[in-house]
């Protein structure tokens, strides 16, 4: 089983997701994400799905838990790099993606973070 | 034919490898970097190889040819996340990753461009 690597910057994680995520494969970075946002105190946490091309409601719930699991240890979740297929599909499927933010880009999702993070300090 | 992601942060271009690299991927993020360090006029270049276990001379090779591109569109390469086995398998190898610069994680990596970009603006 291969491990998605989880990048620090500042109190910024951030997570770029290119494998086919398997169940294993997800449970160990949820878990690894939890430990490192223990670890390192971090308050944001970016998910880049750039390279993903499909998205199922497994990898839709896997997002809504990462939110609210990051969101319990006082993180903020945001979902970056979204295909224009994707957002379609999402919304075909009836799949909201109820609590997770989202930002168009890497950047535009730490301005996003960083906003949050200036409104509630 | 999986394509590696590439993140933009400022001036800055992050490349996460986490897929095996075949020929067919490696050509087209050699092409895809370059493209976007044109287009997004970046400075710098971060690889991060966290994921990556095993490195041969094939890979050593690829980073040495990225760095090397990057440097003649005015692009530094910070190789960052290398594991320690794979610090001891480049050096039993005899490769010495010649011209590109390696940083311990992505914050340090982002501290040496902006160290390098300071002493040659």
């Amino acid at each position: 089983m291969q491990r998605v690597p989880i990048l620090k910057l500042g109190d910024i994680l951030i997570v770029s997701i290119q494998l086919d995520l398997e169940d294993q494969t997800v449970l160990a970075l949820q878990e690894d994400l939890a430990d490192s946002v223990v670890a390192h105190g971090a308050r944001g946490v970016i998910i880049d799905i750039t390279a993903v091309e499909i998205v199922d409601s497994f990898i839709g719930r896997m997002l809504a838990t990462i939110a609210a699991m990051c969101r319990m240890l006082d993180a903020q979740t945001v979902v970056v790099g979204m295909r224009p297929a994707v957002a379609i599909t999402l919304v075909e499927l009836g799949l909201s993606l109820g609590g997770v933010r989202t930002a168009l880009n890497l950047e535009k999702g730490v301005a996003l973070l960083d906003h949050i993070r200036g409104a509630t300090p």
